[in-house]
C-alpha cells in the first residue's frame, strides 16, 4: 500500500533499517525492512504505539497542541516517528549513530503525502 | 542544586524556555524557567516522567539497551530529554521552531557531568 514510500524513506536515511505505518492501536498498515534488520519493526511499532498514545495524551493534558514528531535514542536502536494525522504514524528505525536530523527531514518532507490516503 | 547547569542549558539553546532534573517517579530535584515561559515546567516534567518510563520499558522489551534521549515535538512545545542514568533525566523545553539539533548537542555535552551527583 505504501511500500515504495516506506522503502524510499529507509534507503534515503543514513543508517535506515526499517519503517512502518501504524495506527495508535498498534495495527500495521504496511512496513518495509532491510533483510539484515536486527529488530522486528512490527514489535518496535507495537511498543511505540503505546508510547505515542501516551505522548499524545500528555500533549493534550499540557494544551501543547497535536504531537508532530517523537524521536527515541536507545543504545542499540534509534527510532524517529512522524504523525501522519491524529490516528496514524510513520516510524523509521535507524542504526545507532545514524543521522537523526536527516531522518527527521526525510519524514517531514515525505510523510505528509500519505495524509490524503489515511483519513 | 543544579541551578547554574539548568540555567546554562536553557540560555545556550536557541529558543530554550525551561529545564528540570527529575526522576522517573515525577519528583523534581531542581528546575529553571525563563520568566515568560508559557508552560509550567513542573507539569511538563510530570507528564514526561510517565512517557519516559514507558519508553524505558519499551526499550527493555525490545532489548534495545538503555534509553539515552527522547525528543517530542508538539504544535506549541518542543521538549528534549536526556537521561542522566536509569533513574534521572534532564528535560529542556523549547519554543516551536527551535533548533532541536543544537538542544540535543547541549544536553549531550553538559548533562553527563551530573551523573556523579545522582547515584
Amino acid at each position: 500500500m505504501f511500500q515504495s514510500l516506506l522503502q524510499g524513506v529507509v534507503e534515503a536515511a543514513d543508517g535506515g533499517v526499517a519503517s512502518l505505518v501504524m495506527d495508535l492501536d498498534g495495527i500495521t498498515l504496511d512496513s518495509y525492512s532491510k533483510p539484515d534488520a536486527r529488530f522486528d519493526i512490527q514489535m518496535v511499532g507495537i511498543e511505540l504505539s503505546v508510547v505515542i498514545k501516551g505522548v499524545t495524551q500528555a500533549s493534550s493534558m499540557l494544551e501543547a497542541g497535536n504531537t508532530q514528531e517523537v524521536a527515541i535514542v536507545a543504545d542499540e536502536l534509534i527510532t524517529v516517528v512522524r504523525m501522519v494525522n491524529e490516528q496514524y504514524f510513520v516510524a523509521l528505525s535507524l542504526e545507532p549513530g545514524a543521522n537523526i536530523g536527516k531522518a527527521r527531514y526525510i519524514l517531514r518532507t515525505r510523510v505528509p503525502a500519505m495524509a490524503s490516503e489515511l483519513v
